[in-house]
């Protein structure tokens, strides 16, 4: 996967590759509160696929139709690292593989990789699914040899595996033998409920590891584990130290109750304390990005204090730390933060790389002329305002594009007002009426809407339309509201995101204001102008 | 401390005792956006005492006016449990103790037990301290000395050890023999980085207290963790297995960078897992209230998924796992919530049946009197309109209180009218007017507001507070929104959650349309009429 070379000399011997194992988009969306279109999980899939993760776990396409409308729509893209599977459970007790609809969903999804997941644990087995330890056995050999007779490669999850093995530690283990002896490539012990301890962990792993090699077994061991008792990310560590290859977990520890392993310190800590190789040096520098691009797809606020990749995870809040970074920067801090893509900073005097800025804009292929100094200054005061670019790459064109001696803006806003009223037992009645300033000419709309945004922006594009004809082919594809200060009620201020589309062409724009309407405004004015910009550098 | 009967037969022969050192007031506030004034400090230092803490430091009185303020404050408050400790670092190179301001702010703070941090690391000694490593060590001698010498109890703080002990192991060693051999009760050996990893913290407890037991020395052990490779839980467990009996961490896991150790879960796991006896069982059921009191004066959201403790730690959001647990509680827990004051909680979604109804509404205290039926309806029709109620239980509340066949509504919205305009170059200017019936009066008024939706609240309560002044007591404390269909560009379907205060008491309620004010009006009403309907219904 990488090149020998970049291996450091010392990790050399130690240098065994743990496979990742993402389940952002399926066990992650457990997660209360958070849900994912087909198409915000075709994106975090690239990301991850970027990221170097090698599977990914699209989701169970049994349960509901979104997830079978993703496993549609990621056949049509083009992954470089990352596998894609489907989950699924074992057939029901009284079917046959061929004629269980879980089954046959997952035949469906038409994906390289199937998961099944199984039960290990004799309560389970007993008292939740109501059959018989025999017939169990049964429907785990049946529906593991069923995908692997059509050449998928097969992943089973054994459910329930540290507490099942606690309760019965034979029968939890007759469990994977029936999916190892028919080929099951992976055999994951899951911590399903969370509560699992460290040692209990690495015990038995090791233990099953030995057992199952004296019966002539030696499959890959994976293990997946949730957050129950803030041990998540250790009780993986600890499977992987005892054998395990293959780790599952989320973006962000994202998933029900506490939370799924996090798949970011993991990565950090087995790569850069242990020597263990998971992605490519320059992959584990896109950590804190995809942190970030994932948290905002989801909707979800960025924990500013999370490992590696928070905000604050390099921050030193003054006093005797920032004096003694400043004379050994290692003093305070456990790695050198540009290994994951975050910074040291110093809370009281915010220092920002022009680098960055550099570099962002080379990789959209923008010149930058020497304005990287007046771009910086500019995103920085934005961002002090609630704006934020990471996640609006189309709003982080425009500040480099405006920032050109010879920008000419495409249109000028003059007024606009925007009422909604409702009366008695009517509806809402949204309108919007918009003064602009379009190539010398005053366009005065108006339009309705559903709300008082999509008035706005019909009534924009009403005024832009007969000088640039070419905008009824942009679309808004996705808006997306956030509050940045979450502590002062109505009066917090709203970050809007969109999304636009122009055929495949697609870009973020952002607006926050205090005010709704304006922060819709703003990212409305990004979304209509940066194409109009385009089109004209092309025409040149 | 807590009577010999009530011990787990189980554990009793396993039953040591760990000691809780609490650090949220002094680390804790290292926190980025983290303050607290002296009373917010004696308010958390009772709420520690009554959950068992054994010793609450309170602040490094040496280092600001606020922590002297409060070693004053806590003199006068009798507390049961908890001995209060002042931080301060050893003397400076170049002065004595009784000269040394520091050190003499640390007996003005006139506490039973001092903190003593100093240096463990030949790297932290001459590149940041800049003083040689035979002056750091008569520096740590002295400084204990000089307190012990007062009659005060001392824990010495090894700063840096893990990694000092990495650098250099004989001299981190000398450093906290030279703190043992003065008398330091404790010795806290500290990852003050938050890199370590528990096999390496677990093998350096057990090789120092052979080392310091060779030189006849067999102080009490402590550990000090920080979560910056999220390990610090099970860093701290690790140590605790190790030999260590005094853990430092903080509440909620407040602190820089990725925060302290956090002692909620650590109490849980030491205490339900592993058997040592940190606080009284009655004690342990406090943990949910006292992370929500702490949070709530640290004006800090509650992390909704918390282990143990988090709203979501034992929530399960249906199909399967719901079904499971009718079947047998524990089959998707880890431990019984109510050990640590949570309760298992079935997320009420369209997925819900008619019990989950009936045990929501009864876990509020709310009588359905045979309206399950009629609920559950309106809660289906609500769900596909794109509401949802699991984020949201104020609005299920009102949804039960309305379909009681007492209901008298408190008000009734008759128009509203929101206007926003941008006029040339100003800023942007929002204004309501709302006309709502109030008691039998019709009630017409206007405000303006930061934005639409601020606007729309003033004019709101300005109609109500005449009639129900127990509103001016309510405050929003949170405002979401979400689009639920994100593919529709800006006539997606905006949902609004709104978070309402009164004191402790708190609401969550939402509204959903595809205009964002009206659904920000839906929000709004819930939350204002759940306070009336509350107090008249305990005036009853």
């Amino acid at each position: 996967m990488r090149p020998d070379d970049e291996i450091p000399t010392t990790h050399k011997e130690l240098a065994v590759q743990v496979l990742l194992y993402d389940t952002t988009l399926r066990d992650g969306t457990q997660r209360e509160g958070l849900s994912l279109s087909a198409d915000d999980k075709v994106k975090i899939a690239r990301e991850l696929d970027q990221l170097g993760i090698h599977y990914i776990e699209g989701g169970w396409p049994g349960s509901n139709p979104k997830d079978a409308e993703f496993f549609q729509k990621i056949q049509n893209v083009e992954l470089k690292n990352a596998r894609v599977t489907a989950f699924g459970s074992t057939r029901h007790a009284k079917n046959t593989c061929a004629d269980d609809p879980n089954i046959r969903a997952l035949v469906e999804a038409n994906t390289p990789v199937v998961t099944l997941v199984g039960k290990s644990s004799v309560l389970h087995v007993e008292k939740v699914l109501e059959t018989t330890l025999e017939e169990n056995l049964r429907m785990i050999g049946d529906s593991v040899a069923y995908f692997r007779d059509m050449g998928k490669e097969v992943v089973y999850d054994a459910e329930h595996f540290f507490d099942g093995y606690k309760l019965d530690a034979e029968y939890a283990l007759e469990t994977i033998i029936a999916a190892a002896r028919v080929g099951a490539g992976c055999l994951t012990l899951c911590d399903t409920n969370g509560g699992s301890l460290p040692q209990e962990v690495e015990l038995a792993v090791k233990t099953v590891r030995e057992q199952l090699r004296a019966e002539g077994l030696e499959p890959q061991l994976g293990i997946h584990t949730h957050n129950d008792g803030a041990l998540a990310v250790a009780n993986a560590m600890a499977a992987v130290n005892a054998g395990c290859v293959q780790v599952q977990g989320t973006i962000n520890g994202y998933g029900e109750r506490c939370g799924n392993m996090d798949l970011i310190p993991l990565v950090a800590n087995l790569q850069l304390k242990q020597g263990y190789e998971c992605v490519a040096p320059e992959q584990l520098k896109r950590l804190s990005e995809v942190s970030h691009v994932v948290a905002a797809i989801a909707n979800i606020n960025p924990d500013t204090h999370a490992p590696y990749v928070g905000r604050s995870a390099f921050a030193h809040k003054g006093g005797i730390h920032v004096a003694a970074i400043a004379k050994v920067a290692a003093s305070y801090q456990h790695i050198e933060p540009e290994l994951v893509g975050n910074e040291l900073r110093v809370v009281v005097s915010e220092l920002a790389g022009r680098g960055n800025v550099r570099m962002r804009a080379e990789a959209m292929g923008l010149e930058l002329n020497g304005n990287e100094r007046a771009v910086l200054q500019r995103i920085k005061e934005l961002e002090s305002g609630g704006f934020q670019f990471e996640a609006a790459e189309g709003s982080f064109e425009m500040l480099v594009r405006r920032a050109s001696a010879d920008y000419q803006p495409p249109f000028e806003l003059l007024d606009f007002t925007v009422i909604v009223e409702k009366r008695g037992g009517n509806g809402v009645m949204s309108q919007a009426t918009v003064k602009l300033r379009v190539n010398g000419e005053v366009m005065h709309t108006a339009a309705e809407g559903e709300g008082p945004v999509n008035a706005l922006d019909g009534a924009i594009r009403k005024a832009l339309l007969p000088h640039y004809p070419e905008l009824a082919e942009v679309h808004l594809v996705d808006y997306k509201v956030r509050i940045v200060d979450e502590h002062l009620g109505t009066a917090a201020k709203p970050r809007v995101l969109i999304e636009s589309a122009r055929g495949e062409e697609r870009w973020s724009t952002v607006g926050c204001s205090e005010n709704i309407i304006e922060a819709s405004w703003q990212a409305l004015w990004d979304s209509l102008e940066l194409p109009l910009l385009r089109s004209r550098a092309l025409t040149r």
